[in-house]
């Protein structure tokens, strides 16, 4: 975690990142600022839970979430995790407003930014920016999720998790090894024999 | 294949797309009829294959893709179809300007019009429309994986077929077995059992 972090107020840490890509107005600012709320979450508190509607596209201020789906026989599947400045939400329960088959939770204490599906089509219908900014960011999750897809065809565990290393080099260092094994689509197990493998070879 | 389309104006087809959602200015139609170029494409022709860098985002007016990976024991696995009206790019490639590890190929004789990267750009930069359009264009394609992915964890073969039935009633009558199989990830055979357990319940 950013040492700043701890003191900034996450409304400037929500600008900034704004402003990283597309710098906002005067006004546009002041809207950010009032429409997005501040919400604590503690270690394991949920976001979202399955069969609830989505209510809010998710900032993530401080902290650490995973996004997972359950399977018939209770096992966990990740199929995203969100830090510092990036966003979480179900976008299919969100847009379409109709429960989810996802459950959002936090695997650390968190800080957060969110807004509702009103408020953010309110930004749209009035500040075309923000229409480019959710373009962009939906534009990069959509090829975190190709290239999730195109790795569960194509490459094997070792070469998924050098990858998943080579992509996430903070969340290696954060995450239980439980949570990557899930993401990877492999046992805990299995995960520690491929760690060891890689260290053999080095 | 609606009737219409074989003798309408390709570009009339794609500004009445676009003006569907959010209706397209005077001078944006123009853009739009000065920027896409349309292109004829034989069966089994390529949009992209694989290791190309994808340099077009692709608006379907006749005919049928699959954007499908290859495994490395040469199996293809089929990530997603576009019909009429429809769009298809890989778009990890065509942003980041890197090959792609994906091909797109006509399974019918198909006409088509491509936008450059170039020109979409300009687009973007000068007519805050397209950022919506494509925002939501790429808003339902990352629904469309997300739910893939769900599917594959939770559902039975039976269930997606099912799933695919009830959402591309359209793709079910024109593709063949080893397409849909391909997409649902399974074998033809399986395929073949699965239709008939789906008779034999009704």
């Amino acid at each position: 975690m950013d040492k700043d972090q701890n003191t900034a107020d996450p409304l400037d840490i929500l600008v900034a990142s704004f402003n990283n890509s597309f710098p906002l107005s005067k006004k546009e600012e002041e809207e950010v600022r009032q429409l997005f709320k501040k919400r604590a979450i503690k270690k394991r508190g949920f976001l979202l839970q399955q069969d609830e509607v989505c209510k809010h596209i998710t900032f993530v201020v401080t902290g650490c979430f995973k996004m997972y789906a359950v399977d018939t026989n209770f096992k966990e599947h990740n199929l995203q995790f969100a830090i510092e400045k990036e966003w979480i939400a179900d976008i299919q329960s969100f847009y379409d407003e109709k429960p989810s088959r996802l459950n959002i939770e936090a695997l650390e204490p968190s800080v957060v930014l969110q807004i509702t599906h009103e408020d953010l089509l309110y930004l749209y219908i009035n500040y075309h920016k923000f229409d480019r900014n959710f373009r962009i960011i939906n534009e990069r999750k959509f090829i975190n999720f190709q290239d999730r897809i195109l790795q569960s065809i194509s490459y094997t565990a070792e070469e998924r998790y050098l990858n998943f290393q080579r992509d996430f080099p903070e969340l290696i260092k954060r995450l239980p090894n439980t949570q990557i094994a899930s993401y990877l689509g492999i046992t805990s197990e299995f995960l520690s024999k491929v760690r060891k493998n890689i260290v053999k070879k080095k």
